[in-house]
């Protein structure tokens, strides 16, 4: 595993490679706008600052973390696998139904949601920096919004049957989406049933094909839901007692562990529950760290907030002395989703003047959002540090320069 | 208003008043185990140390937070009226439906739900140390919870004819419940139909007859969302395009101010969104504050945690080193509710040996909560401190006395 941020030689050799041993061989050619942090899967995202840029992300913007090769589907050919499905009583439904993608687009109707999907260890690399954890270091543009188009899962269900009653009856609580990479994942089926939940079989990403990097021809959007339960190029959707398996759900990847957790060593793994649902966040992605100002400018900040769970944003706050005053930034796009069904972040800004009697040197900006469950992101990195660096979710501080002009 | 806690011989000079144009002459007698931060309206609670003692609050420690003279209702009179119902085509129905509680007790099947109620300003006094607040200076125990038995909400109106669909093309938003005293109060109407959501028109607690104090006979139950949406004395159930009116719902009593806003002017109280879900919460009920301990001791904590929302308890974190390192607190009750339907609090407690080379003096213990959602409690009490005083879910800490045993 490569850790770090590859320089664009690095990344064309990857591209270029040719060798038909190597199973990513035929991986598609990743953006030359984003940052590096792995190849052979892809991890990357892009530079902050050009982040927040338009409110739904451009396909060469948005985030990669990808878990094995990228398969290359024949949208013409692939078929959508349901099992588990409560209903079965005829042998032929024990085998499951099986759905093309153009049964997928004509038989429902097409529903379009504006969502953000965000991966766990977005922001894993502040954590490092107290100690460092395991995966990919990720700044802050491990999170995307795309708007997504497709068939609502609830309308698929309940055509081939499904129904609350029976779910309950059949002890039912999962569903499990299997990629043909054969990464899989699952939600709880209340996610799937819900009316309100808009979770989506969706075939497009933008007005368009999902792109072959984020999961054509099918990925299911599980809105409010940490980016891994988004499976890409979904081959099998199975109903289920028990969540799925494999190191995505059940392994330590996406379990949160205790602050003062060093190793795994007595700790029952599979007993942590895994993410789902994220917490609050926010982030700056203008000024990027390091910019310089002079005493008494004014600096325009702009970033994200997003809370997980449909939960919307309320409202945003920053200081830029250490936490002692706030001021109310003015929300921008986003901020008219419904509260209970906010699936996408909310973007921000706000002027703020720099004192005029600062003493040269470093300045913090710091910003933090609350949702509309009322939860705030906490105060610093230690208390929620963990083993695996997710859910870093404190509050966001970008260090500036402030010093007179030269003469 | 009278704020502060009411010395007993004040509490029985108002339980005793006998004034009969005085509305609260006939409040029914309060509990001697609870402290009254206020009378006519009451608002108590009991002491911390004896909160958690049982899993399901008993009535007399149950917290008491009224707005208005508490009614005695006739139970076999009552009737409760549902009106904006969006199937109404039949003229009699424009005036509503009437259900009497014997209705509701016979014609659904009855559920039981256990759920904690918290209020709002639940641990409010911890900032008022930082600076006043407007409220009752709840400690800790502004959180009670019961097994509450009762019809479910959604089989009630589906019965009424109500369905996603109508309610979706009737732009119906909000449900608004209206007790006996005129209080009234909505929560989304997503709540109400939510097969999940265990919304319950609730006649009974722990087994009894809901009590007087606490809404006898009908009091509509909303597992997830904060005490005052749990309309007491329920007479009226409106379907709404709206939310509820008046000082509860659309006043600053429940919303949230940032923690910089010392005015009122200038800012439209009614765009903040109302408090429904609460965040994560979690508090040290034992030991209380002042106890006094000796180097080496081994400390047993013992206290609750809860989130809004349903959302289960994944982790209570403890430290007695001011932050630096984390003990994992074992939990006992409540720790089994499903994660996503967890409406009552995890009880928990861990045993942590004092230092023995510390200095005699205040030693601090901390605890802080995780949710299914990951998150989280903010360190401090200064990034949230706001203008009503609610909200505070800060990291719970309470300061010990530790010293050399005297010769």
């Amino acid at each position: 595993m490569r850790i770090g941020t590859l320089h664009s030689d690095d990344l064309k050799a990857s591209i270029k490679n040719t060798n038909m041993d190597d199973p990513y061989a035929k991986e598609p050619e990743g953006s030359a706008l984003l940052n590096y942090h792995m190849t052979n899967p892809t991890n990357a995202e892009a530079p902050a600052n050009i982040l927040t840029e338009s409110y739904l992300t451009p396909d060469d913007l948005f985030f990669v973390r990808n878990h094995h090769p990228t398969p290359l589907i024949d949208e013409d050919k692939h078929m959508v696998n349901f099992t588990g499905l409560p209903s079965a009583r005829d042998p032929i439904l024990t085998e499951g139904i099986n759905l093309s993608i153009t049964d997928i687009k004509t038989k429902y109707k097409k529903h379009n949601i504006v969502s953000s999907i965000q991966c766990g260890g977005n922001r894993r690399a502040e954590m490092n920096v107290i100690e460092r954890t395991n995966g990919s270091p990720w700044a802050t543009s491990a999170i995307s919004t795309a708007e997504y188009g497709g068939a609502r899962l609830v309308d698929v269900l309940k055509s081939l049957g499904v129904t609350h009653e029976n779910v309950e009856s059949s002890g039912i609580k999962h569903i499990i989406f299997v990629g043909a990479e054969d990464m899989q994942a699952s939600v709880p089926i209340r996610k799937a049933l819900d009316e309100y939940g808009d979770s989506l079989l969706a075939y497009e990403q933008n007005g368009k094909p999902i792109p072959q990097t984020h999961g054509y021809p099918l990925r299911f959007i599980a809105p409010g839901h940490v980016g891994v339960r988004n499976v890409k190029w979904v081959s099998s959707i199975i109903l289920s007692k028990e969540e799925a398996t494999g190191p995505w759900q059940r392994g330590m990847s996406y379990k949160g562990f205790g602050p003062s957790t060093r190793s795994l060593e007595g700790i029952d793994v599979e007993a942590i529950p895994s993410l789902q649902e994220q917490p609050v966040q926010s982030a700056i992605t203008v000024p990027t760290p390091g910019t310089v100002y002079q005493p008494g400018d004014v600096v325009t900040l702009k970033g994200y907030a997003y809370s997980g769970g449909g939960r919307g944003i309320v409202r945003v706050d920053v200081s830029i002395d250490g936490g002692k005053n706030w001021l109310t930034a003015t929300m921008t796009e986003g901020k008219d989703q419904p509260l209970d069904r906010a699936w996408a972040w909310t973007l921000w800004e706000i002027d703020a003047e720099l004192p005029e009697d600062i003493s040269d040197g470093k300045f913090e900006l710091i910003c933090k959002a609350t949702d509309a469950s009322y939860n705030v992101q906490p105060d610093s990195v230690e208390g929620i540090w963990n083993l695996r660096g997710i859910n870093n979710n404190s509050w966001h501080r970008v260090q500036v320069v402030v010093e007179e002009e030269k003469e």
